[in-house]
Formats: C-alpha cells, sequence, structure tokens
C-alpha cells in the first residue's frame, strides 16, 4: 500500500456521464499509470462548458472502490466534479495529472467553448493541474473508442514525464477511423468557426412553440494548421489551449479610444 | 418608424434574469443609443458560462413591446438567449451590437469563465457580432449600478462607432464606487488568479451530507496591468477577450514531443 501511494495520482472525469463507454474504456487505460480518483456526473452534462453549481447544493457518492482506483458520482457539472475533488475528496494530496473525456463527439473549433470535457481539464489548468481533455469525432452511441485509447496510451505517460507551461492544457481530438488508418499527429490551433444552429419549432399539445436546437458548423476557417482540419484530414489534433482570454494583440488598440470620465 | 428601422439594432442580455435590476437599468440606456431587443433567462443563470440546451426544448415568449424596444424571456441559458436572438428572432437582421449585462459581481480573472454574462457577450462575439459584457464589482443586492450606467453611457457609442478585431470582444469590470471617486478606464488583461473553495458539509433531514460551494479569489498574479489591480484600484477595467483558446506559444514545444503512431 505505501508503493501505492507513490504512484503518480490521476484524477478522471468527463461530461457524458459517470456510466459512459468512453470514460469506463479511458479508466481501463488510465488505471495503469498511477492511482485513479474518478469523480464524474451522475447524468450526462454535455453542453455545460465551465458552468458552476452554487445555487444549489451538490451531492457526491463513492460507487466503486478497489486497489488503485476510486470512483465518485457527483450531481453536479463537470467543472464542479473537478472543484469536488481538488477541494474536497484529494484536497490534502497532490494531483499529478487530470484526464477528461473519452467525449462522445468532437471538440474542435469553437465547440470548445460549449464542451464541459474541455472545461474540466481548463478548470484543473486554472488551478495549476496538468491537464488533458480527449474527444473523439463520433457521434454514434456508443461510439468507438479505440483509437483514442490508442493516442491515451502514447500521451498521458509523457503528460507525466513533461511540464507544461502554466496555464496550458491540452485538448485532444481523435477522427473517428481505425488506428490504422490514423495518420499521424498534428499539433494544431483552434479553428475560427462557428455554429450555425437550426431552431426546429415545434407545439406541444396546449399549442404552445417549444424548440429545438440544431446546429452545423459553418467552416469559416480555411486554415489548414487547425484542428478541424487535422481531424478531417485522419490526424489526431493535439491544441495548446490556455486559461488566458485576453486578446493581448488588442490592447494597444483600445487605449487609442476615448475613454475618458 | 422608417427611421427606427435605420438606427442600430442592439441585442441585450444578461445571466441574472430578465428581472434583474442591472439589465433593466442598462436598458434605460441603451435604448437611447437604437432599437432594442432583450433577450434574456427567465430566472437568475449565474454561473452558467458558455452552457447551451439541446437535451430539453428552449422555449421563448414576448413580454413586452413599445417603439423601438422588444423584451424577450427565454427558459435557456444566456448563451440560449444569443442563439435564440440570433438565429430565431432576428435571423433576417444585422445586429449591429451585443450588450451584455450589468452584471451584480466581478468578472474579472478566472471569473470570466464561469461567468453567463461573459459568455453571452463571447457568443456573439464567436458568430461575427460586436459584443461587450458589463459588470459591477458589488455584491449587494441589487448593486448599484450608476458608475456602470455612466461608463455603458461612455463605451457603447463608441463601440456603435468603432471596429474590433474579428473575434474579439469586451469584458468591462466596473468598481463598486460612485462615480466621482472612479480615478479612470485602464485597458488590461485577465489577471492570472484562481479560487480556493470551500466546500461547506452539512447533512439533510436523512442524514446524507450535501455540499455548499463557497470561495474566495487567490490573487496568485501581482500585475498592475491586469483587470483585477484596476478594479481594486478604482479604475474601470476594460479587458479584450477572444474567443481562439489556442496556446499558439506552446505550439512549437509541443511539436518536440513524440507523438509518433
Amino acid at each position: 500500500m505505501k508503493k501505492k501511494n507513490k504512484q503518480p495520482l490521476i484524477l478522471l472525469t468527463n461530461d457524458d456521464g459517470v456510466d459512459a463507454k468512453g470514460i469506463r474504456a479511458l479508466l481501463e487505460v488510465v488505471k495503469e499509470f498511477g492511482r485513479v480518483v474518478m469523480v464524474a456526473p451522475a447524468v450526462g452534462r454535455s453542453g455545460m462548458s465551465h458552468a458552476i453549481t452554487f445555487n444549489t447544493p451538490l451531492r457526491i457518492r463513492r460507487i466503486y472502490q478497489d486497489a488503485g482506483v476510486e470512483i465518485y458520482r457527483c450531481n453536479g457539472t463537470p467543472v464542479d466534479c473537478v472543484k469536488m475533488a481538488q477541494r474536497h475528496l484529494l484536497k490534502n494530496e497532490k494531483i499529478d495529472l487530470l484526464v477528461s473525456g473519452i467525449n462522445q463527439g468532437a471538440n474542435t473549433s469553437t465547440s470548445t467553448h460549449y464542451s464541459g470535457t474541455v472545461a474540466a481539464a481548463m478548470e484543473g489548468c486554472i488551478n495549476g493541474l496538468k491537464a488533458v481533455a480527449f474527444s473523439v469525432v463520433n457521434y454514434s452511441s456508443p461510439a468507438d473508442c479505440n483509437a483514442a485509447l490508442e493516442v491515451a496510451k502514447t500521451l498521458i505517460p509523457q503528460l507525466l514525464a513533461k511540464k507544461l507551461p502554466e496555464y496550458v492544457c491540452l485538448n485532444v481530438n481523435v477522427p473517428a477511423v481505425p488506428m490504422s488508418d490514423i495518420k499521424g499527429y498534428k499539433i494544431t490551433r483552434q479553428a475560427n468557426n462557428y455554429w450555425i444552429e437550426d431552431m426546429h419549432e415545434r407545439k406541444d399539445p396546449m399549442g404552445r412553440p417549444y424548440f429545438w436546437m440544431e446546429g452545423d458548423m459553418y467552416k469559416a476557417d480555411k486554415g489548414r494548421d487547425t484542428d478541424q482540419w487535422a481531424v478531417t484530414h485522419n490526424y489526431v489534433s493535439v491544441t495548446p489551449i490556455k486559461s488566458d482570454l485576453t486578446a493581448h494583440e488588442t490592447i494597444e488598440e483600445l487605449k487609442q479610444w476615448k475613454l475618458k470620465k
């Protein structure tokens, strides 16, 4: 047991929920590299972004414990799960790596903003943890995660061994093809694309309108150095992302505005 | 009425909800500069970040209409409100400016990530709109918004007249003091601070634990060019923020990692 404590401590979470195939498959990979504490939403919380819960109480419950693996389900968002792990469950321990995923569906381009999977990694990053989010560009349920699992086996030991710059984490997207068809890795930037939503209007039995949001990604960014280009061309996309949202290059321009009392 | 149509079209939203004092006061300022369509959450949705709703239906209802002002309440998140406005209500019209706020409470430093107010502005920015978020560093309810209203009167006409770089919007934070005590404006960067949460454990009547999340901002970043520094020293903070999360400066470093199939 003493030896166990010297293993890396890995926090595992996701946004598809504690029972999702993606996180369960990833757990089997991650536990080979250290002690794993998994804290995941009780139900799917896709599209929750960096949302936090402070107007209603949080609940957390351990649902599994074995040598080197503990699993908790939490009623909160993905970011709440990270906070509950870091500030409550593991507050006296050093977390060596936060792993989020494997998400079912791409988190490329501006989808990065909507993703609970990426936000969980970003939350770790904001709080000083090394962190990585894994997603597969596959919307079938359950999505085939095999290539993403191979990618995790490659990246996790390097993440444990290397340093990332302060306030930077990794957003990894894996194409929806077998590993044999993947051409390699690309270090990418986030594409400047955006969703164009269609609001499907229906009527409820009382005749009142309601709307389902659906959309398509508009590919405005033609760059070949983007996350979107990489996954479309069967490369694994690894995008370093940071918590600093400042448009530093705009600061001098704004100083020319007439802003006086 | 024909003239009205040539006025700027301003979309107004917030995260404190359609009845919050901050947005109602801001409406009175904003309507002086153009036609206003206000779409705000039916209830307070603070801390919702960039969350979107696609697993349950959205509802929207017009609750007020007068010359140049329409008010809608929506059951979704702040970002849902922007999407409903841009993709449904106003899909055939050019929105000249998106204004979000006035939020009760600071959205400086990494609070920027949790904020629904800022996310609403960012959502507009992702979709090609000029956008600004206003917050007051005041947590009393209702917060005094008078200085922030003066700031809005200064900034909104300039936003309407000038261009911002593509995919950049403004995050404005106003100190909790009267305008007479405000020293001026600072163009700032987002401080690299973070929250340290305390998870207050209680027991429900069945003896089961639940937790309230509360926290304090840890001031790790001592820079005098930050949003946090500005508001602490009675300056209005104007931070340009961007939708591109890429840590561009880390791309070359990551290319040295051993990432082969």
